[in-house]
């Protein structure tokens, strides 16, 4: 790892647990903040994919608050827009796992950046509540292409961004399909492989994996 | 519906039951069936739309299998390429759901056909293996682009090979996201909605929801 002068992080469920708003979803919805989560960050997915195959886009804060919507009506919960203004609201301080920060501390000699399907008024915030900004200064959106993760062309604008050449670039994500997207563009890939999860069949394998970024900046400074 | 020319249907989900899988999973698994399915059904799915944004290809069978790979190692199950074939067999002897022939049979003085993500050899085998081949006289396959659905010029390809224009086409899909890509590239369409399902938030609905083919075809003599 010698010879890698960026990281560059996915935000969503790499740096910031997205299901951190179960809590708010049980205090609204007493026991179903678990089954919501689930729905909303898998149809958040799909929708990114499906808005973006058929020449279509949206912000992904859009696309997250579509993802809802589905997850309350497929759940038969009574919601109103102000009801899911106040849960979408979470996606503003969603927490970092708690390694996160003291991780990216010890690797600040490297150009550090977040690329994120995330629209970059949604990151700004998030990133800034929770002073992680403080750590990444490149915050990198595909709001600029107005098309999602894996579009291959997505991940040229954190080479492009950064002026750092694929193969000195590490791209780091806890999602196995963007891990894979990042991998056939041509980076360096580490998975974060926080619960033990399959990686998914597709043709290519990660770099590195890893259980979280301590074990990852560990790797990379040995 | 006076005006519809063509009708033209999705296959596997729509036609053909790919859970209809399940028994010879259970044979093989005892008692693993249904998660087994639930996982390679949503891999085959999401590996169709990452494939596509990142503008590979690889045709409707390979990613079938891969799906499969990625639920029996997900499940822990130990498997070798001869049980895999073994398994994946059974996409070439799906069963229709049971209603289908019937209710083709009453619609046959319009054009039918099937648009799918299957390959032609699949696809071919499949349909004649059911015997659906002397209802259905067109078989179109995404193979011709190289591309899988929603993206939009794969309904195009309806629309050439049948000769007849969108308004007048009515398109029959099981899966959401599938009705929605038909409706936005201007079929008429019907989702088939056999398991009470939630449809997609993806801004656009479809014109008609029936419960099986047999509702739908009452409903375009009625």
């Amino acid at each position: 790892m010698n010879d890698i002068n960026a990281v560059v992080f996915d935000a969503y469920g790499t740096l910031f647990d997205v299901h951190s708003v179960i809590e708010k979803c049980n205090s609204l919805f007493h026991g179903k903040g678990q089954q919501i989560s689930q729905i909303w960050r898998t149809k958040q997915l799909e929708y990114t994919w499906l808005m973006s195959l058929m020449g279509r886009y949206e912000n992904f804060f859009s696309i997250t608050r579509k993802g809802l919507v589905f997850a309350l009506k497929e759940l038969k919960l009574d919601f109103d827009d102000e009801l899911c203004n106040e849960i979408l609201n979470e996606y503003y301080i969603l927490k970092p796992f708690s390694e996160v920060p003291a991780a990216l501390e010890t690797i600040k000699d490297k150009k550090l950046a977040i690329l994120s399907n995330g629209n970059p008024e949604m990151l700004n915030t998030v990133v800034k509540n929770s002073k992680l900004n403080e750590l990444i200064p490149n915050i990198i959106s595909v709001d600029d292409l107005k098309i999602f993760k894996p579009f291959l062309g997505v991940y040229q604008l954190a080479t492009a961004g950064l002026s750092v050449p694929r193969e000195q670039t590490l791209f780091v994500s806890s999602n196995s399909w963007d891990a894979v997207g990042a991998k056939v563009f041509g980076f360096n890939v580490c998975w974060i492989n926080r619960a033990n999860q399959q990686f998914d069949e597709l043709d290519v394998k990660p770099d590195i994996v890893v259980k979280d970024l301590k074990q990852l900046v560990e790797s990379i400074k040995s």
